[in-house]
């Protein structure tokens, strides 16, 4: 590290700068998705500026970077995020937590902090499922939460596997699978992130701490008609997919109002998506949420018999078939509050606000494997996986600093000692 | 044509049996669109077999190929249709009429029929409108019924416009538009095509007649909402165009139903296309028909005002934009009356049906220009666009005797004398 000088305070303004232009589509969204062109770039930028730290970099099995502060573990404290996007996404959601995580060790090294623990910044690979489909990819693969078959089986809208797309960037996709070692390294993961509602804009604090994770999941919808021509097929003795599949989508708003939860369809494929065709087969996603696993399951459950029932009406066969299910996360409370503790130190209120929220992350996923804990940064219009998602500069770097406090406490703590 | 030998009459089911693995996909429908490569086989096939019949292949300014019997008009008689297909699209809609041309070519000759004028073979290009969503491409620039301009620009789901497309098969963009001098060498069009209902079906008749051709046409509805996260967004503050899409799905169908139309949403784009993104826009299309236009424009307005409605109550904006309208074909009566008496002479029953249909064609088209005429061959299910289109072997060849008996019927008579 002695030969790698540290960037002025100013430098996550830089960096933020720089990986804002990887990726951005015409429509100022981004388009990073896992090993396509624009990921690829923000991940060898990755690389390049963790170098520039001295930081010793490693691709894990799964296609995860670490930059290791000190040499990979034990006893390590890890922070980190993703690097890749939904599909015309925002440049908060992920970036925030990587750029923040070098940015906090700059920090730290001008503080001059004591460290008794190896630190690693990490970048999941393919957090968002924005290609293949599937979530939190990288870390679902290193907790052993999904099998290596099926994600080298995924496929993208080019039918693409994930192990071509793996291979050609150079990584072995056969290596693929649970990665006990790496875990073993960790002490505790803390993750920042921006907010992804606006509960903190009405609060004096530029940052919160991550109470619970609703349990979540996806679920395809198939619908199976038969194809026909839109000119001449009569109405009553058409099977068209479309008609059930439109009753689904709006069953599955009302559903979740009714139960408090959350269900969105945005994603459709339309098979063959002629105009003058009856399609013969409309497959859709359900992402749906809840605060609760059971009212989670009474909301798909009924979105399927909504489904079934529209379907059998219009000689429609229909499917529902689970994709990713992630229960209720519990941060673990003894971090929590020792992170709402230390964050406090600096906050303009003593009463940290502790967030529940919808979303799902990595640090959600690690959450059953080594205490995790996340930050929040404020987001004025809490408006998230779009171009407009947003969080004011100051807001971020305050963002940056909790990070670091809290990189610096966890640190402090002897080897032996539990860093959480 | 001395030198090249009249092939046996068993010959359309050796060309029926070579085009049908031309662009199958693995689903068993055709995926021939414009200049892509099943398209460009499929036309290159053609131009061996109208060249092995030593008739004289030209490809006019916009695509379409021209095979002669007798060098290019004036008083010409002309058959034909089209080789492309809908995505996923049957084997029989387009290509029976250009396989039963040349099978009718070769009867002719087998007969010896008298021939006081030229012959032409057409295929059209695009008729389907299944890579640039605008049908009856090629007729309608010929027609002078759609602007250079516009057709250039249009784009496939890749981005490439049709301009690209057709530079990429060698053809010069720049020259497409009316072709005033092709239509005025015809002197009658008869085009020969699968039943797209099953009316013939209850009959003994293999062919029928066609009657009028429903007013009909293509509408763009762009439902344009708020990207953001389906995890965290409350469902009261989202601007989610999906829902308003949902409901103008099933108004389609309702209103369809009200009117004794036909209304079809068959295709689908929602931008950004992922599923834990509440999308920004869902674009569909709206394909409308009746045997009427008022009832037509009825059907259209209901459809605006329900998306309207919807769009409205979710914050999200709508709008409906005419792509392409046909109205009413009322092909000659003089002329269908003349073939069904000559088809009348070969069929079981002398009251050949005459059959109203739903679908576009190349003939509609070209009626508004040249005295035109259409034959339908009996499909048992009815089903068209789609894979399981069929049609009776004994029936294509009942429809290509047909066609030859029309044809030898309306090339007999001298030129001066309209042939129609």
């Amino acid at each position: 590290m002695k030969e790698h000088p540290v960037p002025a305070p100013g430098d996550f303004d830089r960096m933020w700068a720089e990986l804002a232009a990887v990726g951005r589509g015409a429509e100022g969204g981004y388009h990073r998705h896992a090993w396509n062109g624009a990921d690829t770039e923000a991940r060898a930028w990755f690389v390049q500026e963790a170098c520039a730290r001295g930081l010793d970099v490693r691709t894990d099995r799964n296609g995860n970077l670490w930059a290791w502060w000190g040499g990979p573990g034990p006893g390590a404290v890890a922070t980190g995020s993703h690097l890749d996007s939904v599909p015309s996404g925002g440049a908060f959601d992920g970036p925030l937590g990587v750029v923040g995580a070098l940015a906090a060790v700059d920090e730290l090294r001008r503080r001059g902090a004591a460290r008794s623990r190896p630190l690693a910044v990490v970048v999941f690979a393919e957090e968002e499922g924005g290609r293949f489909g599937l979530p939190c990819l990288g870390s679902r693969l290193t907790a052993g939460e999904v099998s290596p078959e099926r994600v080298r089986g995924l496929t993208d809208a080019s039918g693409t596997t994930w192990a071509q797309a793996m291979e050609r960037a150079g990584l072995d996709p056969e290596g693929i699978g649970p990665d006990p070692e790496a875990l073993a390294r960790l002490d505790v993961f803390v993750e920042l992130h921006v907010e992804q509602g606006r509960a903190l804009e009405d609060t004096p604090h530029p940052v919160g701490v991550a109470g619970t994770i609703w349990p979540h999941g996806r679920w395809r919808l198939d619908f199976t008609g038969r194809a026909d021509h839109a000119g001449t097929a009569l109405l009553g003795g058409r099977r068209d997919p479309m008609l059930p599949f439109a009753r689904t989508v709006l069953a599955a708003r009302e559903l979740a109002g009714r139960h408090g939860a959350r269900a969105t369809v945005a994603r459709v494929e339309v098979d063959p998506n002629g105009t003058n065709a009856v399609p013969a087969r409309v497959t859709a996603w359900l992402d749906a949420r809840a605060a609760d696993g059971d009212v989670l399951e009474k909301v798909v459950a009924g979105v399927g018999e909504a489904a079934e029932a529209a379907a059998r009406e219009h000689g429609v066969a229909s499917a529902v078939t689970g994709e990713s299910l992630t229960p209720l996360v519990e941060f673990p409370e003894g971090l929590r509050d020792r992170l709402a503790a230390v964050v406090a130190a600096a906050a303009p209120t003593p009463r940290v606000p502790v967030l529940p929220t919808g979303a799902g992350h990595d640090a959600g996923v690690l959450a059953a494997h080594v205490p995790s804990a996340m930050l929040y940064v404020r987001n004025p219009t809490g408006v998230s996986h779009s171009p407009r998602e947003w969080a004011r500069p100051e807001d971020c770097h305050a963002g940056v600093a909790a990070l670091a406090d809290v990189l610096q406490d966890l640190l402090a703590r002897p080897v032996g000692e539990e860093a959480r």
